[in-house]
């Protein structure tokens, strides 16, 4: 059966102390499955879509557990690989608050998702029959193979026709920004839409811009991508940020509300951007995207997990404007 | 033993997910018990009054359940009617953050208070040596039988010569507009206190005014009332509102202080107020009432679950406005 | 994409109060998610079988709870029916400790399922490629219209050539010896595999035996099936028992070893069976369903709620007899 | 209004590690309350009987939240005196497993009921319309002014007409074996039902016995009782024990079934088993007493926390021998 | 093996209620240990500093899990002093939420700590090599034996080369403002560095100063303390304040950056700013010591529990000012 | 300071869900620490010994929490060596029920102290002072340079003048059997004190003995030991184990009693039979370390986490044989 939508990447067991314990006094966590292709792939089938993840995981409890959550969200993993070899990553997260920024400590190393190689994944099969592929600048970051593997399922997506969407989603702790350049710099030509912040752009690409729309107008035209999306979060504190996005494509740029977010939890925030933005695309309409896109991101800043547990009626009303008003 | 206030109503077992879960990740829910006559009762109890709640059980340990928190909370359970039929109410609650409201999802079909008919409930011994009958718009709303049950008990408290008031507490998921407008003109007859927000007098009674003051000038006028307040509610977030009411008796309108409050759980602030106002209204003070009922229901908006668990030390405390520092 | 097997029945949000609680003194509640058909789909999938559970929930957040929890445990729910109305059923659950059974209050009323109809389900859609159907007795208890829901099921799967089990289940609360027995009697022509106990065969069939190999040899003869399977248990206490099966086939009796068992949660071990029953049946082999069977549902004691999450490993290491040391 | 059952004593906030953790590696602690005779009290209360607790407590969240737990359970604490001086008992309890028995630590010196001093009581209010007095050797061992307290209250009683009950309840923490046997001597002269064991006996009295029923008679016989009841507990392991009692009467003795125990919690069990005896011989019948007492104190032990949170209809179904099975 | 700095004084086991639960309501308890010295040794510890808290302790569970939390904490406990008699104290704190302030009900009484006297500590033993001394105005309001044992350590500590501060900690619970000040002011003349709030100066000395900078050259003054060090809060809400600190040495005012926090749990941040800044004085730099004390009592405000989890890296890191991105 | 005691090796976070559940169900764990050699260091410690751990961990917030932890118990973490490189061993746990053994997930590749290497630890100065060295077999097996470190301190200890004990502990998932008997049996020759299974002996050495003493025998004559010491543990079911020890010392067998132990956790229980038997060798008494050994580790069985929280005193109370009854 083939599925709309494909992502491609890791996923990790997330381990959280409760009550914004410190990870050193606590003597309990919580457990959540993220993985930013991951979240993605969730927060597309929340909104209604056929979904695919693609990954490899380890054969045993925690590897399970990874696919469990997956479908339990709703997401196909017919197409994972599973090895009785390598580990499961584990990210170990720390919740704040100010003065204390929100930390987390990886323990990703020499996953399965790490030591995939080109040829692993059939991805013609995974493609057959679906219109969207989605990856980020995390998965070519776990190793130099994944950066093949992540090439050559850029490549096939193309071949396949589908529209293909690049979160850039730099991560210091992985790899250095010349390494991320010149990979990414080499994915832009197979890359309809391109989703980052400011920051990344100019840690990646090196592009610097007089403003937003500047930014996003200058990587459109240097990559020639369809569509540039640029989320914007002010966080003078932690529980409590300004959060929206602009979008650029064929000139012109797109706005849309900005919200006012208590922040139960803001990882994965992105990733549910990029789902409602493709979201959009997918009926192609950006500026339906970028409604979509920030409107389910402000509803995933108060849910805890990496996970965006809406659904697209719940969206939909944020979008009409109702208020905080408890419904009964 | 006579009690001074009796509240009617149904109370029903709350369950909601702890740190901001969805109901559908969650793999726990938090216990509590909660409607709006009952929270009332509590908090008349809390303040120091004698106070019977009168409703209808299953005799099943949920139904015991309900009864106990009551009890546990100062309330007496003696006229609670048991049945062995039907079933006890449940609702969900789901706390959010902005731009996500709080919801709720009421599973209180065919519970045993929405099968009261009149005629079950002996209101001339319930009533006996009793001051204040005290209902809400809710129990009516549950179904046609309850309302008729509602109409006996105010006639009864009326007949005994008790006060009575009256929250509107609009429930849209529970009768129309049309329906409450009929039944709550009806009772405006019987009622001389009514408690209600701006909101709801439109939706129910079709009245509309140039401000607050107005509003309740108009109310009071139309159906006779001795006292009608208003609690007034700014929430431009979930964690954090602004809180008051302003009461209007004779023509004249009383104001109290207006409250910042950081929201642990807003549900059953309206019943606190109720609690506090009457608590003044007993000792005759309309002004004592609202600053009472503000204080207490701002105090309310701090502490999880339906009931208001202060005294009136601190409350009185609070109106002689100590500030935020830990007493040690 | 067909199912290997498909099971059709009701599922319910499961809550228990923690550490044998009574649940009038409980002030949290565990959430799980159990219902006898959706148990054997899921453990028919724990142990590699493509599985579809087919049912009807109420579009909420607890009837979407209900899916979530079913694909999480590798079950399809493609061909569950969506409504707007009814409501989903829970069950609240107290663990025991000898002398105090552990017991069960059941919501359930007005489900959706309960209000199931014939014709709602595409039966022959859903049997497409199918080899295997799976019902219990409650699934008819539910109400006269999901009984004819279950005959229309039952004669669908003869029609589309699929083999057909049924367990008995009798639930006392549900409907009368006299109803179960009428309904049971007329699905047993199209049944292949019955699975019950002997207390149930005598309340439903009012079949009595000298032993459970002639209880299990006078079923198959009067009903003319393929195989009959008892459950035996012994439960001196509450935390121990000792726990097997008997199958009858073509006048032969099938053994298998006795299990003491720890007892965590025995809710499901009779579902778990099933499971293990028809894993084995797929293959055409009696005594391995039987093993199965009994080996997993064994395991099943052990884990909290009503899923066998084991792994076919794991019910393969057991029959092969390892003891309980740790493996590290 | 007069309550049947009145009973005088201690109740502290007893606090406890889950999951079996020592004090001293434990991050969290569980919370109940409990004290002899208010678990006699809630056990009278849950087979029906108006039931009263006297004592003393400190005017603080502490103090409240203890009546609050005897009002949740049905117990009436209007004659509780209150005091703003003093403190609230509490104890520290370690669940066991063999060979590791479970321990107390109390933290009880300077509670307001062991300040309680003879002619704070309004005794002959309290005692007015009631049947039977009930107090433990807990209660004068707290302070010299707390026995002195005690013998008030017996005088009174008998003053008054009640029978009462004593359990003997030696405390090596509280006092020595000389001070409870001068004190307890004492009190015999008003006590017409003993509870105890064969241990207490002979360390309080000096009364050995060549078995239970030749002890219960010399007791008995020493002190001019009319019922001497001895619980008989055997406890090779701390998660199962075997409990029976017997009881003499008018040179009979009277035995019932004997109960294997699964232990969730044996605190309580003997308070229990004074409810349940006082139940039967408030209605006349030692052997009915007997009865109830050790079934109700059986269920008891399957139950966390001091109190019995059992319905009569239990212990009646109890009774009549139900097996372990889930009811549904 | 000599530690570089010693404190002396009372810890207590700390329990309070998960998610803003009252008291009353609660039926758990989390449980932290705390108290103003240890506090600060244990921030002490956490910047690198070998710190010895000095004690006395029951010999029981409790006062082995203070000890146990201390050594967690990197505090060494060889100088406490342990006994059979006595009590552990407790405290009992309640979260808040605007209007409602946190609270705290104290249960200390007759603790071992409140029963040291002058002569048990071996003074010379414990500032051996080390080279400063800390206590707070808690200890010698323990009791007038605690107050003279506090006399005998400054004493020591004076004659044993050390540098002193003292933490003025007015508790209005525990002494009048007039015993406060006889006995604070006969310290002064062993002390080195002051650390107060306005308003502690106030009530304890009679101080009245135009601004914070007067008040604190005003009181270096008239002790000829050589460093004065007040902490200033503004705090409109419970759950966000703005803190900061001053310091006067030798006629200069000292000051820093001003932090918007966002409070978790603000009990203990008066004793890691004692910590950070002995930390800077340690250093000869009392601006450092003041950057240091705010940095890290600031961050104190987001970690439960009064010991303060940071490492110096993190306070040297936030002095660096960098935001409150998540770092991966 | 020296330390009496001196271990050496890894610890692991290790996690485990509550309430018997799977690894993929559950949604939270629980967080202890635990390691062969630091177990044993805890278990001395709580005897009274001081005691050091040696170990390699990440400068982390997981391997400052191993160190607290292992303060927390008492044990000394000043050899502990740190690095920036390398990760923290962790180790997921599932608890079991008949027919489920307990499970262990290990995920402790490419740890701190797997990459020790000779020459890191000083060993000359960890043993200035000391009297015994304990390791395990665990220790070597981590990696080949572990392995020559281990060798390295045995070396050291001998030189030293300290006696040695070394734990068989043979773990199949880090190394072969025969990597392990060449290793073992090289180190037998440092060794004084030999403790282990029968199992491991035969895994091992190869060696098999007509029994319990006669293998003791073997071993000790073949290895030229001076104890060999022999756990046995019978586990008919995981909740209940009987659970004792032989020793052999200079061709004499040593026993001891044997305890059926209700098992809590049975993780550690080897180990804190090692430290039983070294707190009595140090005293020169065979007998007495074997009664510690076996009354300590039969303890151990009831408590959570792989420490054994006992005190001196309660092992000496269970030699003296007291029973289950609740101390009060």
């Amino acid at each position: 059966m083939p599925h709309e939508v494909v992502t491609f990447g890791e996923a990790m067991v997330r381990l959280s102390p409760a009550g914004f314990r410190r990870l050193e006094q606590t003597r309990a966590l919580e457990l959540f499955v993220g993985g930013a292709e991951l979240n993605t792939a969730v927060g597309l089938a929340r909104l209604g879509h056929s979904t695919a993840w693609v990954s490899r995981l380890t054969r045993n409890p925690l590897g399970r557990l990874i696919a469990n959550h997956a479908r339990e969200a709703g997401v196909n993993t017919e197409h994972v690989l599973w090895t009785d070899s390598d580990r499961v990553g584990v990210y170990f997260l720390e919740f704040g608050a100010a003065p204390r920024a929100s930390s987390v400590l990886y323990d990703r190393k020499d996953s399965a998702i790490a030591n995939i190689r080109p040829g692993m994944v059939n991805w013609s099969t995974v493609f057959s029959g679906a219109k969207w592929f989605h990856v980020t600048g995390i998965t070519p970051a776990l190793s130099s193979t994944a950066a093949e593997a992540t090439r050559e399922a850029l490549k096939a997506a193309r071949t396949a026709g589908l529209q293909t969407s690049i979160d850039l989603n730099y991560r210091a702790k992985l790899w250095s920004p010349a390494d991320a350049g010149r990979w990414m710099t080499e994915f832009m030509q197979y890359c309809d839409v391109l989703i980052t912040t400011e920051e990344d752009v100019e840690r990646v690409f090196g592009i610097e811009g007089v403003d937003y729309e500047d930014l996003a107008a200058q990587v459109a035209k240097r990559f020639s991508l369809s569509v540039v999306a640029i989320t914007l979060r002010e966080n003078p504190l932690v529980w409590k940020n300004s959060w929206t996005a602009i979008a650029h494509q064929n000139g012109k740029v797109f706005r849309t509300r900005t919200y006012e977010v208590e922040i139960v939890d803001r990882l994965g925030a992105g990733d549910s951007f990029a789902a409602g933005l493709i979201h959009g695309l997918l009926e192609g309409d950006v500026q339906r995207g970028l409604d979509f896109g920030v409107a389910a991101s402000a509803l995933k800043h108060s849910i805890p997990g990496d996970f965006d547990w809406i659904t697209r009626e719940e969206v939909e009303n944020l979008l009409m404007g109702p208020g905080l008003r408890i419904s009964r």
